[in-house]
Formats: C-alpha cells, structure tokens, sequence
C-alpha cells in the first residue's frame, strides 16, 4: 500500500518550537502507512503582490509545488496575540495566490501547543476560517491543544515525556488517516462536483484580495469579476463555480 | 432514486422573514432528487439544564427526532448583532445536548439574508464554528449572502425577483446535493473511524457546558473527566474518542 | 459617594449555574462603593419579530429599563457550542433592539465558567464581537476563565472554595471599577462625540436584521444608505437609521 | 494646540494597494489639529523567536519606538483568506513582544478597502481581537468598509473618486479623534488602574507564545507561570495585573 504523504507546517521558525516538538511526535506516532515531512518555510518572503506579478518567488514555488504533490497538510502551531502567527498566515497567505491552489480540498490537520495553560484554545478557530476560505477539508475532531507544554517534552531531546500527550496525538494521527481515506473517497467519482471550489477560490483570490482590478460599474464588481474569472480559463464546462461565493 | 430529505432551520421567527423566503427559493430550485421540509421551532424553550434533567421538553424532542432523520439539514438565518440569532442558537443549543446527537456528521448548508448591503457576511462563519462543535458537515462552497434582500423577493407573495439570487441559490442546492452524495460516501465503509466524534461531541456536551461535574482535583479536570465519560457510557469499544477533544 | 449601580446577567438558567455562583462570588468581593444586582431573564421570549412590532414584551421592556439605569453590566456565562448561550444571546438582541439601546455605551466586564479545562476561553470573543454591535465597553483585561470551575464552588452552598479564583474576581472588580470610572470619564464632556454610535447602532439593529425594508435601487442599497447618512443627523425621522455603519 | 500625532500602517506592501490610497484619503481629510504619518515596515522580518533572543532587529526596533511615541494609530488593511494578511500580522506579534509594548493602552482605528463587494468585513473583527491581547483601544464606531474600492480611487494618482467614501473616511478621522481625547481623558489620572494590562500583556508574550517555560508542574502551569513573571520583573508594586489574564 502506498504510503500517506502528509506535510507538515510549523507556525513557529524557532528551532526548538514546542509546535515543532509536537510534529516531531506525530511523525513518530502516526500509522505505519502515513509519512510525514515537515518543510521548511523560513526562506519565504513577506507576501508583496508587487512582486507577485513577477511570479512566485523560488521557495514560494517550492512550498506550493510540495504542499499540492501531498496527500495531507498537518499544522502544527503556536497562538501569537489570539490567532494565527504573521509567518504561517503569510506562507498560507501565498498558498492561496494563483491558480490550481495546492490547499484546495486538501485534507489538513492541527494542532496547537503553547506553554501557558489553554493551548491555542483561540488559534485553532481562526485557522479554520482560513482554511475554509481556500476550500481545504480540515479534520474536525479529535481536537488537540497541548497546554503546559514547556512541561511534556524534553528540552534537550525535543522528546515527547508526557504519555497523554502521545496519546492524543497517537489517536489524531489516526483519525487524520480515516479522514484523508474519506476525502478521497468523498471525491472520487464526484470530485469535481463535490469540490467545486478552486476555481470559487481563484476568483476569490483575485477578487476579495488586493490585486488592482478595474470595473467599469463598480455596484456590480462581483458579478464583473466573476464573468471575467470565467473567460480567464477553459472551464466552460462548470463556470458555474467560478462565479459563486458571491453575495447574490 | 430515494429523494435527499433536507430539513430547513429559519434563523429568524418572523412570518414574512426575508429568510424562510429563502428558503422557499431553495425549495423551488432545488434539484428534482431533494425535497425540503421547513420546521418550525417557534415552541422551542429557552434551554434550562434544570429541565433538561427532567428530559428534553416535548417541542425540542420532536426536533431532535426530525433532525437526526434527516439526511441535510439548510439554515437560512439573519444576523443580529453579528453572530447568530440567540433563538436559532437556542435550537442548535438543544441539539447539541445529549447522546446521539442529531446534528453528528450531519451534512448542513448555510444561507443568509439580511436587507442591509452585507447578506450576513459575519454571521456564517460564527454558525460554521458552531457546527464545527457538534461535527456536523458544512458545504464550504458556494457560501451565498443575499444583501439588499428587502429589494429581491415580492414582498406580498415572498417570490424571488432577482435573477442572480436565483442562479445563486440554484447552484448552491446543486452543490449541496453533490456534497450529500459525498459526505455519504466518506461515511460509507468507515464512518465509525471517519466521524468519530459523536462520542466526543457528547463528552464535550458534558464535561464543557453546565452541567455539574466534580472532581477530586479541579487542577487535572480534564483528564478526571475524560475518565468519567469514558466510564459513563458503554462506549468501551471506542472510549478513545470519548477522551479526545480535549487539551493534553 | 454614590455607589457604582452593576447589573448582573448569568448566560445560563439553571438555579445551581456555576456562573451564578461567580456572580455571588463578584458580589462579595467587589469592592465597597460597588453593588451587584443579577437580573432574572428566564421570562424574555424568544425574540419575534413579529411580536416586536407590536411593542417590547413586558419583562422584556422592564429588562430594558433596568439595564439602561444602572452605571455598568457585568456577564457571567458558560460556553455552549463554543459560542454564546442561545438564551443570552436572545437576551442581547432584545436588547439591541429599538431606540435609546440600553447597552450604548456601557462598561461591561465578562467573566466565564465552565467544569471543562478551557473556561469559555472561546465563547468570551463571541461576545465581545456582540457587544461591539452595541457599542458597549466592555472591560478587556483582567479575562478571568474560571475553568474545572464544580471544583471550586461549594456545591450546596455555591461559595467560593478556591483562593485563586477569588483572588482573581477581586482584582477583575477592581478594574471593573476603575474602568466604569474611566469610561465615565472618556463620555463626560464629549459624550456625544467619543461615543457617536447609538445612532449606528439602532440603525444596524434596523437594518442588517430581519426587519423589512425597502430601496427604489436594492442593488445600490449601501449607497443610497450612505448618502442619506450625510444629511440625516436630525433623526427624529427613523429612517435616517437605514443608513449608518455602511461599507462606504 | 499640539496636533494629534497619528502613525498609520497600511496592510499590503504593494505600493497602488488601495488600503495605502486609503491612508492617503485619511491624511487628506483628517481633523487640522492630527497629522498622519504612514510607516514604512517593509524591513520587518518574519518573527523568528531565535533572533529575538538576540533583542529586535533594528527595523523592528525602530517601528516599536516610532509607535510607541504615537498617540494613535491607524490600520488600512486588506482582507486575505478571510483574516488579517500574514505580514501585517507579523508586524503586530513583533509589536506585542518584551517590555513596554508600543499598542498598550493605545488608541487604534481601522478601515479596511477591497476590490470585491464586502470591503473587508471580516477581517476587521480577527484584528479586534488581536488589539484586545495588546490592550489596545479600538475606536468603535464609525466603522468603515470601502468595498468595490479599485472603482472609488484615481489609479494614476490615488485620489478618491467617491464622495461617499470621502465622506465617511471624513467622520471617521473626527470620531477618531474625538476617541482619542476620550481615551486620554479615561487614563487621565487613573491610568495605571483603567490600562493595568501591560504588564499583563508582557506576561501572555511570555506565557502563551512560544519562548520556551519550565514548570515543576506543567499541571499547574498557569499558576507557577504567573508566579514566575511577577518575580521576573521590579512590578512587585502591582504584581497583582502580572497575574491576570489568566484562567483562574
């Protein structure tokens, strides 16, 4: 059977980040047909849409190209001020740009990890909503936020010493495997009916986003922009989705 | 072909809600395959634990047996105050108690119609986070806000008269009945694994809203809970789950 | 001294509410010149709109007056569905309703308990994201999350048993306080001015909501609304309430 | 009269972003007695806790004490994924680190402009509750969401073309400064009671983030953090806040 190809994002650039702590843990508790790869974002650039129309910056293209080639995303991340930290939303802020999303419909999982007691009990919430927005299909449950986590792995080792910890963890990295496995089969046949959003997100990405963009009839911008998102690519076969996730 | 039955939840009460006109759009556009039954909640109380002690009161009972019948469940609903109607809440409230919950891995589409210029463009995603609680299975897209909905519908026979209200809500039920077919076939052969937080949904309805719950050691309450549920219940084929959802 | 006059609501019904036994715990160590009154709302209806426009409900109009009187609000409430309490929220939107909004410009101070680990460390957001539409003021910090709160009330007696806890609804009181003093400070000579929003807020309240209302031009409803603002200020005429707080 | 020195962050790098010509509208319009002045954080790197270690970066440095010398602040920002756009955010974690925090107690206001119909109606609530950690003080009301912007500015030049737009952008900077007077008034000669929460905040930067925290008793974590920041720092005249913002 082939292996799951699960990519991992740390929301922390620290080198001994808890979060990172908690993916090297997943990596070692996750079920012998799932392997998971943390990529490294640290080279990524603050998102300028500037640059932007020049193309992807190499690791942009990079991150984009490996998170798309996966099966599964796994996000592993501190709370910074209540949400989610500027680095990761910036690296998911460039996932989103342009077309073939690589995040569209990807089954992704999270987990939080902080020192203090409630363990990103708030970040989780606002990663939700950013996911939905470029269509991927978070895991719902089993939630896990690991609070008090200076205490539950060891400094030296980055080691996981607390054993609900693991086992949390243990049980998520199953589920996440059950969850991938019906996605897939959720899209199957149907994919493109049941996942009828990236092209939705690409007009939304050009639309809602700071990309300049001219309408002659401002009031009626939305329905402009879905027309013109429609012409933009050969999908007269469903161009119905890309003029939705409007407002009526 | 058996018929999809979708129940409908109108946020608002008002006879003449620009909502429930919604949702008689969606009866009439949705396709041939779905059928769309309003329910009405208007004898709901206002949830007291003490009563739900005694059992669910007779109106919500009655909900909650239509509910879980239920292959979709559509909420068409307002915003006030920028979140979700307290009565509609009130509902979800209900449903979300218990065992067996209604609302588990229930596939759910969300509407809103407001006559202000923004269609509730803050509401969904507070209600999305809400059925995230009871893991329930939302249609990420197409999201539809009907701003300026005071203009769209004939106010004496609540008839939709706008043509792109009309594709929208058309595309949308579409949509909706793909994502049926595809939350069915992800439940299929592994539903127990793929939506595993029915258990969970209910030690949360437990252990995180109020009912009385007491511990030899507030400071590990969690863990002391997730013991207790995992005990409470004959759940012993699968206590795993029973425990997530909860901070390591 | 005059002292400070704060009303009380608890988020739950039931007699034995962890959050009312917080309100008693408020009661008794806030400081002097404070009195704390908990409000019953167990018979506020849920709201109807229909019923609305035949006048407030009686309990519903008394909740109002009584709100409007006293110098601050303080809530204490549980977390159901990770969000707000059906019952509360509907509380909220009564009294959102209407002209001379008894919130407008209110301090309010939260506090939340739960058995659960978290504490309502989500639901307190919610409402703080509500009262904003109302243009209340609410306390931001201490947060106090009195969370495995049945540990820490004595159940028959409902007294605080736990030093820390009461240590921590002490020094939130004090703020409460200084804030109330603060606010009242910030609202004195240019109360019109540094609180310009009652207006916003009723109109909103008119607006988004269910309530119908009419534009010869519906898809140009927020500049129509716009525009009319600019000259409107003198509002004995209502509708001037269609069109504040609009995307301009 | 010494004018109002307002610092304006514009949340996109591009250099047409609509949300700059935004802040230019505000510049233009503003109150004679405040002058905006927007700041140029291009040269923020991403936040790397490592590094911080090491004290600020000097661009870094220079923002904080630039912000800090402020008596207010504007934020134009566009919406991205639905939230706030990664690198402003960064800029914001970097502004919430260490001592002395630049957005304490500071007065905030915020418009948001996008191409699509909704002007950011999301976002501007994630960076409410983000200025809450800091405690900062987010003007209310009038809020303002300049949607279908690309039609309502000049390209070439970035002049507002909308009366409108104009208009609203014009009561904004009035109540804005009108808040600002108000929130001086309110700190006046309470300020260390009615803003207790910077030392506060510094304990969350401390606990919540990702700095690495040991704990004999990760179970009790809160408690023995708090206790450890209050001995952290010569605040043992009010260790009091140092201990709040916390679940009790």
């Amino acid at each position: 059977m082939k292996k799951l190809d699960v990519v991992a994002l740390c929301g922390s650039l620290r080198r001994a980040s808890l979060n990172r702590q908690a993916i090297r843990l997943a990596q070692e508790v996750a079920p012998a047909h799932m392997a998971i790869e943390e990529l490294d974002w640290r080279a990524v650039p603050v998102l300028d849409a500037d640059e932007l129309a020049h193309g992807f910056p190499a690791p942009v293209a990079a991150l984009r190209t490996r998170v798309r080639a996966a099966d599964a995303v796994l996000i592993a991340t501190p709370e910074y001020n209540f949400s989610i930290p500027g680095g990761l939303k910036n690296v998911i802020d460039w996932l989103s740009r342009g077309e073939d999303q690589p995040l569209d419909g990807k089954p992704v999982a999270i987990v939080s990890a902080s020192p203090g007691p409630l363990g990103g009990a708030r970040v989780q919430y606002d990663l939700r909503k950013v996911l939905l927005f470029v269509n991927a299909m978070p895991l719902v449950k089993p939630e896990v936020f690991i609070g008090g986590a200076a205490g539950k792995f060891d400094a030296p080792t980055g080691a996981c010493t607390d054993a609900t910890t693991r086992d949390f963890v243990t049980r998520q990295m199953a589920a996440f495997a059950d969850w991938i496995a019906g996605v897939q089969r959720m899209r199957g046949s149907a994919a493109a009916q049941s996942c009828p959003s990236q092209q939705a997100s690409a007009a939304r990405a050009t639309n809602e986003q700071e990309t300049p963009w001219h309408s002659p009839h401002p009031t009626v911008a939305p329905r402009a922009s879905r027309t013109s998102t429609k012409t933009a690519r050969p999908r007269s076969s469903t161009p119905a989705w890309a003029r939705t996730s409007r407002r009526a």
